[in-house]
């Protein structure tokens, strides 16, 4: 179907592309912070944001002008093992209702004045609405626990459809965005690749996702365990992981945090789903770190481990596991607030203090 | 000068009249909420911030319209002791500086749409300002480490200067409050309090404020072991507490969140300060919890037990400690949004979706 040798040299090409952050930005936007009337680094994971920020755009002040939350849908087949308490139409149901503006991300991107792009990556029906975007690669992955998701070409593929979305969104103007998604079953498979490419027994990775009863719940962890022994993914290579035990959805969204450090943009990790994406794109390329912003801690039980691996520590503490990147508005929200109460500040010399009077105790 | 029977009077009146939270508003507010189209109880905090809402107005549906930040301003007569890297000159600089929307708080409350009032309850020099309301109930306190910070009458009076702020804000339509303060060495008298009212060790407690160096640090905790055994206050009353190991401003505090209980709107606590100030009115009167939010997480040591006496978990992680009321700007859009999301999203009929097939697992 595809010629795997273009794919990759295409993905190689992306990759290529990514840089490190500007350090000369950030040094200057630090100076500028330390000179503000206030306690020498007591604004915090505040100032480290506009911080990160420099490094990402070179610019050492900076504004966020629009905002876009990318939500990867797609199916797995996973789901005939009875690991989820919602039914597979659920998907597309919910997807569907994305585009209706009803739904916990859409409501709370209309609060924070933040736009919403969705994908079907591989939803298991098709749906005629202007308003998705059909990248569709399959009608919904392959069983995990009987053999693999997908080819090694599918993944690559909902990868480069991640960085092309991010390359799509940054022509029209997005400078920040976020990362959701929707796919009965994407906590199972999440879980799976999770549990491969960490330390980590997948028996306290594995979450509860909508709603388990115990009963559900110890087969679920049974799945995973299975998924990972029929498949036997080789944890160094990250496609081979995803195609394996994952999902269109979580290859897509890798591809978009790949696609946001190609580009320079600062793109925010939501919940599990989207935080396994995040750590794979991270273990592909290490230099993704510095274009990644956490929210929320996901009550989700992986999800803490992969903060832990990336390196970054939430910015909010809500208890949430809605996923559909839920969690992202209100991430880009102290991400404005850190670059407003930096640029508008006054110094020291303004406010008529003497900044040598304060010991820098960071 | 005052007639402490008649003031203790008019405190106990105040007291009398906070009473526990709707509980049926509560049960109907989560009711509504669990017929939203998302995973039972997957919004988490957010869910919880607007059942309690419901608990506090007695309504089953609220929207915030006005939001104000009290910032309390007083000196401390510890500075003398050399605590502080912040000569005591500071407190009535930046106060005048709040006035000129100039400092953190100010800033943050612009972004977030809230407004400021300043109140001088005891700076030790005369601020002819008319955006800061006068309150002095005394030019700074006395030095804890030689003796009690002020009488018990002026420490009521503090506590009843919090109370008829809030109702004065509540009377001019505001129905979000949240608590800041300014005032230099109060990070020391806030230790001298907490370390006495809990069961901790001063010394885990005490922190380095705005910035000291090693030999400070060791210093301000010496000096605040000294003050509670000069003092020797009694735990179980926290208005001897207050006046000899305190500050005009953590009593005025405190009674602002008591205040807030009695007019049944939501207040926010900020740093330590104010976290200690909410500690107190919380032994003062229990039900007082029913009203407080948490915002950040202060670095500053102290500040994580307070939250675990009280039972609160802080929403945001920003690992702040510049004071000034700066972390209740983003509590307040916090609290907005989950309001918003509560009252904008679809039913799970809306959605088409069938609430019995999700497993409650809260």
């Amino acid at each position: 179907m595809y010629n795997i040798g273009k794919i990759i040299d295409l993905l190689n090409s992306n990759l290529n592309s990514i840089e490190p952050p500007d350090k000369v930005a950030m040094k200057k936007a630090l100076e500028g912070i330390d000179n503000l009337t206030k306690p020498i680094g007591s604004l915090g994971r505040l100032e480290d944001i506009a911080v990160k920020l420099s490094g990402i755009s070179g610019k050492v002040k900076n504004n966020i002008k629009k905002k876009n939350i990318i939500v990867m849908c797609a199916d797995n087949g996973v789901v005939e093992e009875g690991i989820s308490c919602c039914s597979q139409e659920t998907t597309a149901i919910v997807t569907e209702n994305f585009t209706k503006g009803i739904t916990g991300v859409c409501v709370l991107a209309k609060f924070y004045g933040a736009d919403i792009t969705v994908v079907d990556v591989g939803i298991k029906v098709d749906l005629n609405n202007s308003k998705i975007i059909n990248k569709k690669v399959g009608y919904g992955t392959k069983n995990i626990a009987k053999g693999p998701a997908m080819t090694k070409e599918e993944a690559v593929i909902c990868i480069l459809t991640g960085i092309e979305t991010v390359d799509n969104l940054v022509k029209d103007g997005y400078d920040l965005l976020g990362t959701g998604e929707m796919g009965i079953g994407n906590t199972t498979t999440s879980a799976a690749v999770l549990s491969v490419i960490s330390d980590l027994n997948s028996d306290i990775i594995v979450g509860k996702g909508a709603g388990l009863t115990e009963k559900q719940y110890s087969h679920k962890k049974e799945i995973v365990k299975e998924a990972i022994k029929v498949n036997n993914p080789d944890r160094n290579d990250i496609i081979d992981v995803i195609s394996k035990v994952g999902g269109f959805d979580i290859a897509a969204l890798c591809g978009c945090f790949l696609g946001a450090a190609k580009n320079k943009v600062p793109i925010v990790i939501d919940g599990f789903i989207s935080s396994v994406a995040a750590l794979c794109a991270y273990r592909i390329n290490p230099l993704v770190k510095e274009y990644i912003f956490p929210s929320h801690l996901s009550s989700e039980p992986g999800a803490a481990y992969v903060n832990h691996e990336i390196g970054l520590i939430p910015l909010l503490n809500l208890n949430m596991r809605l996923g559909e990147g839920s969690g992202c508005p209100m991430a880009f929200n102290i991400i404005e607030a850190s670059l407003f109460v930096i640029n508008n500040m006054a110094t020291f010399k303004e406010a008529n203090l003497i900044k040598e009077h304060y010991v820098d105790i960071r």
